[in-house]
């Protein structure tokens, strides 16, 4: 019984090597339905993902998919060859959204192994993937890097030469991607509801956003199979109940995009992800704990050539269980505060005042 | 901490001024998937919304979006700007459903207030506002009339003049928007399993809809989010713990929503809502409450040159945890049943025998 | 009260004549919206239902709709009119996927009845209905026979003449239906991640499938109204905590769906049901079970003209709370094991190496 030679029990420490390209199953097209439920999941209320002619109107085609959206399909892809047996997604960087996805796009996914590095104790070691989506037209729509933890099969496998990648702090503004044709105009306030243009962030101020919103069982169960990642933890109750948690985790993923649609309220004109620079899910989600999310503003930028728009650099931290303005300190030298899920620095495109 | 200018906190009783029009952000466009997923959450089964075929013989290029969906993402868009600070919605009148709308239509919404009437407390006051939805090409699809308490934010703030807008008791028959083109035929009972017509419904005859259905958790925090209603009570159970129901309330349109699909039982051929007269949630509802509807025929009317549809004049009745044929009497002079949850007037179309 | 001639009660077991043919009211469109919804209810990764690119290698004009979700749509149409006051759904025989469904058909569905048995007691008897669904050019997309168990309204009804049905115990290869069009290529395994093919899999096989999934309250909420599928016992908590158990029952199609995603992992060239051959839903299942998936290989048969496809006869047991390689014997002469949920017999296409 224990055999199960159709069984892909997918890949251990031992099986990854430097180098080695990855080609992930289940190509996916997007369509409006994929759209409506996130929307239905998550409570997004940013236009540009829910009006054809605000689209339009930035000189885009169609409404384009929200980021996150693409980011969670596209990662769900990764999942079965590359974290099934991981202990713990350690973390992301160079998150890079390249194009916008619309309805119809089929996205396919590779990943690339970078870094590999045994742990001391001989049971596991981090492996390092750069993993690219591209589109039906093999143009790269988004891209990023993460590192995991990951068992080993057998112990006594050989110990690989130790590869680790260097990676950015942060997406440098010369590296985004705010595409051609993208274009600011002087009614985005109407379909956005604020008047808080790039210009009126400063870097250090923190915003409590107000709204909280409690995860639900079935809520994170439709969106991580939405997103076709198969972790066990995430759906698993049975299985679940026997580890140290006592029941299933809530994919990382969905208290990301909780805190962006919880953020909207004071970001009203964050209309697009540029960049994620770094990310930590700093202690694990359950069903019915209440995500609320402070925003700090890290940095400022302009970008090259564009007078319509600037780049924000932020902080979103998710919290459970304590309103935004209830916690003073996001983390210190011993660690994040209890109640904090989520630790995620990404950089937004935001239009300048008057463009 | 407490001063957060990026936050739009909302409009407090004296922020609104009678003869102000508001409009409101978050243009949405109508995609299958909202089509699809409004079935998922209702369970309704009105082939008018889902059978092509259907809808275009009856003289539609297209199957129109379900009345009451395109009501709630309406409605949705007037939260953040009219009720965030509401303390109640206190009712309904003169919604009226003008013309349909179809996938890909973009809705638009902007509201005027058309009454104010400060409360003797000082404290809080009745806001009256007109909302109307317009499509991509400026045509109102849809209009109604609400009135919510507001509180006051400054109790010194000045008092305004008191207005307060007369309405109509219920649309007029005269008013009601049956759209050139829809047309009946003699095959409509072989799409919807029901040969009751139009003459078949006597005024006072009480329909004890059979079919009850359990709201869960997720199933009204889905349909809240997919209408990007914002209101925090219906999604924060950490802040609703502090309240004194304890728990999230259920928004009152999903309680709507419920009704009219379990009351497809015995009023099948009721193809379209032409208006709500009236309506009002007359007690919370809670996930793992049970929905039960009485249906009773309030008035009959012909239609102006119409042979083919009737209208009829309903009350649609919400009770929880009780079937309908256990609750005698809905209202008395001390108050409504203390199951009742909903308690709504509203106006259908129904083809004619032999149209 | 107690009479309702609006309501229509549904056929009980003397509303039943041999040779009747019974059209199901509510044709249905299917749209993206459906097919993202089921992904997200089921967690389903065949490349063949969401990859546009993948479908069209296959020779198809567009992604087919889930044969599962087509069959759960079509059964969900004949529950008002068959099932209704069922005791008991006793058996599936004979379904047939004549051919693809696609985004934007409109199925409708008529049944014949073509058995009938009173049942000693008098008191209740067994139908069988052949139903039949048809898409918008009146082509059969899928047609199966079942029987259920129907109360008598009156139990001095008089009693027909037994007329008891013939079924063939499986789908014979030479009826199953691989359109015409549908072609096998060398990079199949590409879309699927897997290397195994019809070649290797072996008669008496058994694939113990790893994963598992727990079925929240609203998930199977929201897919059985999704299918229209109105059975009250499903939904209605209220009239079932005082039934035998005590709580909702979940739709049985919604645990076959469980356990064809759950078992991708070891059958991911499984592209396409041909042939459902006899189904038993061997206890029921609650919110909050959690479902495993056992395989056996029944049978293997080439195809008539196919190089490329062979058939796979499979049995796909369902086990609730228990993993597939916990479970040593499916059913003895005592009966199921108690955590035996479903065991189904079923017939698929799959890829032969190298076609």
């Amino acid at each position: 019984m224990s055999n199960e030679p159709k069984i892909n029990s997918g890949r251990y420490f031992e099986d990854f090597t430097v180098g080695e390209v990855i080609h992930h199953a289940t190509p996916r097209t997007i369509t409006a339905g994929d759209c409506s439920l996130y929307i239905a999941l998550t409570g997004a209320r940013n236009p540009l993902h829910c009006s054809e002619p605000f689209a339009q109107s930035l000189g885009l085609s169609h409404i384009p998919v929200d980021d996150l959206l693409t980011f969670h399909i596209a990662f769900g892809k990764t999942v079965p060859d590359i974290s099934v047996n991981a202990v713990a997604n350690l973390g992301y960087a160079e998150v890079q959204f390249h194009q916008p996805v619309f309805v119809g796009d089929t996205l396919t996914t590779h990943s690339e192994v970078i870094g590999l590095k045994q742990n001391s104790n001989g049971k596991s070691g981090i492996v390092w993937v750069r993993s690219t989506t591209a589109n039906q037209n093999d143009a790269a729509v988004l891209s990023w890097v993460r590192w995991v933890m990951v068992h080993k099969r057998d112990h006594q496998a050989g110990v690989p030469t130790n590869v680790i990648p260097t990676l950015a702090d942060f997406v440098a503004p010369a590296a985004l991607s705010l595409t051609n044709g993208f274009l600011g105009h002087d009614e985005i306030n109407q379909a956005t509801g604020s008047d808080h243009y790039w210009e009126d962030y400063h870097v250090g101020e923190r915003i409590n956003h107000a709204a909280g919103m409690t995860i639900n069982e079935s809520d994170h169960s439709l969106a991580t199979r939405l997103y076709q990642n198969n972790a066990r933890l995430h759906f698993d109750a049975h299985m679940m109940q026997h580890s140290p948690t006592g029941q299933r985790l809530v994919y990382g993923g969905v208290v990301i995009s909780a805190c962006r649609a919880l953020s909207y309220e004071g970001l009203e004109n964050a209309l697009r992800i540029l960049a994620i620079n770094a990310g930590t899910h700093a202690n694990p989600s359950f069903a019915g704990d209440t995500i609320y999310t402070i925003t700090e503003v890290l940095d400022r930028w302009t970008l090259a050539d564009r007078a319509d728009f600037g780049a924000l650099r932020l902080r979103m931290v998710g919290i459970k269980n304590t309103p935004a303005d209830e916690v003073q300190t996001i983390k210190t030298e011993q660690g994040y505060h209890e109640n904090v899920v989520l630790d995620l620095d990404y950089t937004v495109a935001m239009p300048k005042r008057g463009s």
